[in-house]
């Protein structure tokens, strides 16, 4: 599948250094081969859909509407994704995944966040709602994001729902996450 | 070479996405075959050491301390940054790099940032000057960040002053860097 943001991997696998127990981060696909990224970087599966360890925590990535459309005619990955989500303890997207996500039947009824251009999209696909305005939102065992970024701040809030949030807090603070994004202001050059 | 941060790379897609021209972000690697990034994920470079297009921009990935002490005793790698860092527009590193910036001698008399746990370890070495206290400092053609998340508000900044400041707002609002750190206040449960 294709994928955009990965430092929300990040977060899962600093997380993993500050627990007993060793969380692992795997890359599940439908084909061994290698898979070009939306930023073109190459990255190989760890595993086939068919044949990996049980998950936590399943994170469908986003990346170009295209490729998302694609797999949502693809009932390996649909029919996968539908049947992992039965047994994962949360099953999360990030932008234009929660598209995919409701093709498999999984979020209907749910409330989804997406990218913000496309909730109106998402919205009139009808039997979800698309929540406004907001970062990321759960419900249930469903936790979705709007684009890119916002699945760094989805999964921390999801690491303090797992191990709690003392942990999430120590998780924040090793990769550094305190944001200070430069040109919010338009000030003079 | 170890790679942690990706969404630095994110910065830069985005980026090529908004202008004319077709920016392309490649991974150098010294050996043709698989790199395991820190988080697991396998990657594949894209070029070779001795055969890449020219680099506006060189972006030294951090990684375990481990790791990058190993290539800072490779001269395969350090006369590589040394010679790229002679013609590129920018070098930049993230966290750990710092030290292997240092190591090839180009950031030698510099201010420079690294984790901040690290500084004074990054000072202690002589000629050179850990910043302290800010997520990414620029000195001459050298930039440097913290830790991970750093690296995207550090790739940011480099952004605007590169193709300028509106397009980096542009950039922004296209991957929702609207940070939210969740858990930056300790309420009760």
């Amino acid at each position: 599948m294709n994928q955009r943001s990965r430092d929300d991997l990040e977060v899962f696998h600093s997380s993993s250094r500050h627990r007993d127990r060793a969380d692992t981060v795997v890359l599940v696909a439908e084909r061994p081969g290698l898979v070009r990224r939306a930023n073109g970087m190459r990255v190989v599966p760890d595993h086939p859909l068919d044949d990996h360890p049980p998950l936590d925590v399943l994170l469908i990535p986003g990346g170009a509407h295209s490729r998302i459309e694609a797999e949502m005619d693809n009932p390996a990955v649909t029919d996968w994704i539908r049947g992992t989500a039965g047994t994962a303890g949360s099953v999360t997207s990030v932008c234009t995944s929660a598209f995919l996500m409701r093709a498999t039947g999984v979020s209907l009824g749910h409330r989804v966040a997406t990218e913000r251009a496309l909730e109106d999209e998402l919205q009139q696909l009808g039997d979800i709602t698309a929540v406004r305005d907001a970062r990321y939102t759960g419900d249930g065992n469903l936790v979705s994001s709007q684009s890119v970024s916002a699945g760094i701040d989805m999964t921390l809030w999801l690491v303090g729902r797992l191990p709690g949030r003392h942990h999430a807090r120590a998780v924040r603070q090793s990769i550094q996450y305190e944001p200070a994004p430069p040109y919010l202001a338009d000030e003079p050059v």
